[in-house]
């Protein structure tokens, strides 16, 4: 059974996801008094913070916990232990944030990067934002997906930033054999078959799009909220990027995304140990 | 009754709006041979297009029309004709984009702001849309809006260009009184109450804004069209800034949205009538 290693978990929202999630362990790390009756999670008091984060960010280093879940801690307090050299967590690539949404009126699972991390990413750093979201993809059985490099229009503008870079992202993915990456491309067009036909459209991408690549945090931020407010969505989000995935729920979100988050999480490990 | 100058207007996408709308007059100018039976619109033939957008454009100049409607022509050649010096129609300010959006969930109109226009505005053009949408707002009845400035988080960080846009918009209408302005916020804190509450947030707009002023066109794009794909909702959108409204509607709008952008044009006028 995989095992999740959460600083600043002895937290109410955190014990309540717990409770009801028996396919996982969990190892809480926290300056706070353990909250939870005995057998609910496995408690490690800590010192203070700086301790807390270490001891959680080395539980799963060391290759005792299999990801790390996000307690009551800042993101970027846990982010910063997690690329500490002496981990040995960091890769190559830059962290980015890949969130897996079902959207009940789509009828299947998209994903969408980065809504929450990168904020103004460059062209470099789009794609390898746009690898790791193919990646993560890969890991829950999305296999070939049509990743849409989101614009506000369809047509190439020089004048608009977003057109500019999907157009070179499009180029630099033209030869890749395991993905179909194709931008600028508008949202309407990438995710209703109807849109598509009502414009004639003809693109790679045809309103099936699996994956979409957002060209700022501002796009990505408005586009799930909008749809977890009023499309009766639910969101996942990891971060990828380090050798293990991390997952970050916020306080305001309701169980069943942050479970959806852990299970999503939970794909990307399982996946590894099958492909070793 | 108010007379519409359509250009472009011989289409099918425009005769089935017209026969759906009893309340307005159409004066259609084209190029194109007229498809309507007698009665329906009077109809203009036009030697070609730089003709027909001119005729069109002089008609609403001269008081004759009431205002602009977008037929099959590009936008950008009709807003070229408006603004230039002899029709009398330009004003100190940009051209802006709102658009007036009916989210079955949310049981309130709100405006959006600019969303299909203004690229990537500066602080100066993004103070010019945002008193375009209080305008805008306050002649359908919307009195003192609340106006939420987005951004991908309700905490000032000065790495995220539209957290430092927002703040700065924010502090040059502070001491507005027709408006409450308030920015950086979130789409969550700008439109839910259950968020604001979760979050324990205190600020002057408390998930009870009317008008959204977005900081690119990509986030206002993505977001009507989320809303328009997957929360059932109706968009109609009126360009603001000249001296008579212009309703730009797309080829893949349905006719209710087409008809709300008419109305909402049609009462920006009625406004002025009875202010005179």
């Amino acid at each position: 059974m995989a095992i999740i290693a959460v600083p600043g978990g002895s937290r109410n929202e955190i014990l309540e996801l717990v409770q009801q999630t028996t396919s996982m362990q969990f190892k809480v790390f926290d300056t706070e008094p353990n909250i939870a009756e005995a057998g609910v999670w496995e408690y490690v008091g800590c010192q203070n913070e700086a301790d807390m984060v270490r001891q959680a960010v080395h539980c799963v280093a060391s290759g005792e916990a299999d990801l790390l879940l996000k307690g009551g801690i800042q993101t970027h307090t846990l982010l910063k232990e997690v690329l500490k050299a002496e981990h040995g967590l960091r890769s190559e690539t830059i962290l980015s944030h890949v969130a897996l949404i079902h959207i009940p009126a789509l009828g299947r699972p998209i994903l969408l990067s980065d809504s929450a991390m990168n904020i103004t990413p460059n062209e470099e750093q789009l794609v390898m934002i746009t690898n790791h979201a193919i990646e993560a993809g890969r890991k829950i059985g999305i296999i070939k997906p049509k990743v849409a490099i989101l614009s506000a229009a369809e047509n190439y503008n020089e004048k608009m930033p977003s057109s500019v870079l999907a157009k070179n992202i499009t180029e630099k993915f033209r030869t890749h054999t395991t993905a179909t990456v194709y931008g600028p491309l508008s949202l309407d067009l990438a995710l209703s078959k109807e849109a598509v036909a009502h414009k004639r459209f003809e693109g790679s991408i045809k309103g099936d799009a699996d994956i979409l690549i957002v060209p700022s945090i501002d796009v990505g931020n408005v586009l799930y909220k909008s749809l977890l407010l009023f499309s009766g969505a639910t969101m996942g989000g990891i971060i990828c990027g380090a050798k293990v995935p991390i997952v970050l729920t916020s306080r305001s979100d309701n169980v069943q995304s942050k479970q959806q988050a852990l299970d999503f999480a939970l794909q990307q490990i399982e996946w590894n140990e099958d492909d070793e």
